[in-house]
């Protein structure tokens, strides 16, 4: 093992001769700009070397990079090996600083009122006739305010009164608390985060909450899939040995401490300390980050160990640089607070007429009102939407095939990044599927008419037919690309959960589609679709696609919301109790609608 | 540096190469027998080498030990020395099991409701028609009780639940936090413990807090003494350098871990935690302790940080298996929570006509209850009772006098451990002098009437006389050990701080000493002292002896109530809150006093 540090971070982790720069970039949690995913086609993971031995420059990236850089220092992350201890620069062409709309979102304005808001005092001396503690020379001078102390604002207070000359800032959390004494007047400095913990990836705003502005935001794959990419395995995982549990807890928190120091680095804070912390994920990431054991989520039927909002110091957590942390309530085992903050972002509580929302992954909640009431239920969706289980399915990344329209044998499409393509991400995968089915080529059970295309043939590998998208002349990697059958039949599996999902809670409500007055779809996956192809295989319900909203990710919006308003806390509290969970496996109406929503559109 | 392994406890420390078993034991915070402190003089401090390479046996441990005992692997701590990594034993009659007297006090009993009880729990399970969360499971279950709930106790629920098939004991802190789910019942084990923080010593006691049972009590050396053995170098260590002060709060807390593991292991509670802990000490120890900067205890007008108790996870301060500590309050900057303790545990403020509690050490807390209220004052009475800046003064220890009484020429002495004597305790300076004074060979104002007796001579060393008690070849270092002129300026200055807090108490009361209906003499010097010689020469109000009561360690047995009774943590409030700090240096009549008292008698 050697020693990397990641400047101008100044993050230090351990990576083994041999190793890849991107993958240890990835490991620490280090956001860096990439768009084909390591694979040395797009030249955007630059870095510079300042020490160390690595391997020698490969041919790529003298291509990519051109001579004179790469004589000056410069590497391509994916194409670089470490043989020992190295130092390295992420320039400022490599920083992830500004925010990919697929990881922010549309929410509503709230009046601020932040979890942590700043006061300057000045406080009276103590004297030798009236030698009172400090913390009561405190309180003495707030005019009659009530606040109490928490151990951190106590350990530095006789510090920081004696440097400020008895002037000091107070951070006082939730109206009360008073979590930091800083010397002098730093009233204007106010800094809190919003954290998304996702199975897949996690993402965190750094936000002023004396203005509400948003600073940056950044974000990085959630670094326990090493225990599996899929809730399930890090179940397991985390029920086979208590200490993988503790294990996938530092690595996630481990990723935020990365993550917020390149947001403060980057945003030109970089001594500063964080005030506040606003966390939401599902409920088996919400578990996780906490350290709280796992057992109830793994078997049916499927609880928490609680559901109330928490607070905690972040030093409790591990979360170095941060003062204090609210995790918002969960709704049940399989809707956790990151749903909770969607509803708060777009405000779906408040429509007074019936509204869905939809947060598409490998889980995905969906929450109805009703006009009446929230009720929300969780559909095991799985992986097929980032190309999970299907034969050139891939994440939407440099390569992948992102949209397309087919009219017979005419095939349209475009690729991300502008080169050939090696594969199709999910929206393209619905695309093709809707234009499959309109031009009679596809029908509604998920066969192919088989004489009906050229493009329409026996698949070299079963009993299966497939659509050749892509000719390997036209593909970047010499092979056809194909939807067959089988990618279908996942396809088909993963948006009849969805569906069948909605419709258990339509029927639940005594409502059908029809009545719906907006569908809000969030997700980065869901901001990327078409929703009249969405709409044309059944995925969502068959509506003027003009009542569909796509608003990305609208959890770490409502996130965000919580940390600059308590009215959103008190409402997420609110929301929290009174949603109705639906568990799906317990309801009468699911198994039926599942077998029906197998159909396509 | 190399690894030493301390069975049974399996504590491991770094030690260096040439290091005494002995220091690395003490700097381990493992109690262990001595009684010469570490000189080769008892043979106490056997240890057996389990394996690793250390130092061949010395004569004097051959002589100590005996050539069997050394041919089967005993040592002695303080003649071995390590050459590498060692394993060793400290075998059963080492082990400071059984509580010394100087570590426990008298104390009065108290109601038992201890600062956290336990209660069996029998929880409905939740289902799929019911799928609430694991807390709101337990709460329901609770008949109404209302109880919130630690991290700690959210952590490990689940998992508690289903192991112990839905029968759970709880741990609830104060009557309301759970702070530990466990399955099935384990009522019978409620484990405490009470810490006593000195300056010098760290006395921890194990304690069962459902029958109020002391189980074992040790004590080891504050390892803090790295930055000096005075609170004035601690201060100035801690100021000048931030990281000194989170070094000592690790050693400290790295201390009482070990003690507490000593503890558990000698009571047969290898695998156990502990429920709580009530920590108690003068303000600077509490400071450091908690990790609180100590700026303004190092200046005028010597204010803590905040004065109020504190509750904490004990994971929060890394004493790792104490799940919550509470702190008492502290009075002011120089009476701390040690003597809230004392008036605790001997009930000084239940007293109706005048009394005194004096717990006498390097700064001697004063209290007095006037009938009406209590005072209190801290008096710096220095090092000179442990031996500090007395030629031949030393601890109380193998080879010091412990008592000596002096008639013309005739001395009469008694040593610990009756060996040839090396030096004099603090209880036996008093006890020279006061025979002294009463043999008409010195006066009052601390001088010797040279032709009394043969045994005043001049000193070797200046311009003073001084007084032979044992010639060099009655003692065991073949000096004659005195008590010189100087020696006796040193302790009228001790023991004039303490007269003149005493005489300032009793004067801002409008009382005279002769109204003093008890006297309670605390901590273990006082414990060693004849109290009509310490009356005899000043240090204490000249009453009928019989008023002195000499109490021991009360610091560890009023932390011990409070651990016990929330009546007496009740009460320990509202005499912190009642009790009225006197500023002896901001007192009218101290100075005159001060000087007064220099007198000796």
């Amino acid at each position: 093992m050697a020693d990397v540090v990641i400047e101008p971070y100044n993050i230090r982790v351990s990576g083994e001769a041999g190793e890849r720069l991107y993958d240890i970039l990835k490991r620490a949690g280090v956001p860096f700009r990439t768009e084909c995913g390591g694979r040395g086609l797009c030249g955007k993971c630059r870095l510079i070397i300042r020490s160390g031995n690595v391997t020698p420059p490969t041919e790529r990236e003298i291509r990519l990079l051109g001579e004179d850089l790469v004589e000056s220092g410069y590497r391509l992350a994916c194409q670089t090996r470490i043989q020992g201890a190295v130092r390295l620069l992420v320039p400022l062409e490599t920083r992830v600083g500004s925010l990919s709309v697929a990881y922010s979102g549309l929410a509503r304005s709230a009046p601020l009122s932040p979890i942590v808001r700043k006061r300057l005092v000045d406080v009276q001396q103590p004297s030798l006739e009236k030698p009172l503690a400090d913390a009561d020379s405190l309180l003495a001078s707030l005019n009659g305010e009530r606040l109490d102390f928490g151990v951190e604002a106590l350990r530095e207070l006789p510090r920081a009164l004696r440097r400020g000359s008895w002037r000091v800032t107070l951070s006082i959390w939730r109206g009360s608390r008073v979590i930091r004494v800083e010397p002098g007047d730093t009233t204007p400095e106010n800094l809190g985060i919003a954290v998304d913990v996702g199975t897949t990836k996690v993402v965190v705003h750094l936000v002023d909450m004396n203005t509400g502005r948003t600073l940056g935001g950044v974000f990085s794959e959630n670094p326990q899939v090493v225990y599996g990419d899929d809730i399930i395995s890090r179940l397991r995982a985390a029920l086979d040995n208590p200490k993988a549990l503790e294990d996938m807890r530092r690595l996630v928190t481990g990723t935020v401490n990365n993550l917020v120091r390149t947001l403060l680095v980057d945003s030109g804070f970089a001594s500063s300390e964080i005030n506040a912390g606003v966390v939401v994920g599902n409920t088996v990431m919400h578990h996780l980050f906490l350290g709280v054991d796992v057992s109830g989520l793994s078997f049916s039927p499927f609880v928490p160990s609680f559901a109330r909002p928490l607070e905690l110091p972040g030093a409790s957590l591990g979360l170095e640089s941060v003062r204090m942390v609210y995790f918002p309530p969960v709704v049940a085992g399989y809707v956790g607070s990151d749903a909770l903050a969607d509803v708060i972002a777009v405000g779906l509580h408040l429509e007074d007429s019936p509204s869905l929302l939809v947060d598409i992954g490998t889980n995905t909640e969906i929450v109805l009102n009703t006009g009446k009431e929230l009720l929300a239920c969780s559909a095991p969706s799985g992986p097929a939407f980032e190309g999970g289980h299907i034969k050139y399915g891939m994440k939407a990344m440099t390569g992948a095939i992102a949209s397309v329209s087919i009219e017979g044998d005419v095939v349209q499409y475009s690729v991300i990044g502008g080169v050939k393509p090696i594969g199709l991400a999910g929206s393209a995968l619905i695309d093709a599927v809707a234009s499959l089915l309109d031009s009679g080529i596809l029908n509604e059970r998920g066969f192919f008419n088989r004489d009906s295309s050229r493009r329409v043939r026996k698949s070299g590998e079963g009993e299966w037919y497939e659509y050749v998208l892509v000719y390997g002349e036209e593909s970047g990697t010499g092979e056809d690309i194909t939807v067959s059958e089988k990618d279908i039949s996942e396809l088909r599996l993963a948006k009849a959960a969805i569906a069948s999902g909605v419709r258990t809670l339509l029927e639940h409500a005594g409502l059908d589609a029809g009545s719906l007055e907006k569908i809000y779809v969030a997700g980065s996956f869901g901001y990327s679709i078409r929703p009249e192809n969405a709409a044309r295989i059944g995925l969502l319900p068959d509506v003027d696609p003009s009542l569909v909203k796509q608003v990305g990710n609208t959890a770490i919006e409502g996130a965000k919301l919580m940390l600059l308003s308590e009215d959103m806390i008190a409402e997420a509290l609110r929301v929290a109790r009174e949603m109705k969970y639906v568990e799906l496996s317990a309801s009468p109406y699911f198994r039926r609608h599942f077998a029906k929503s197998l159909r396509l559109g």
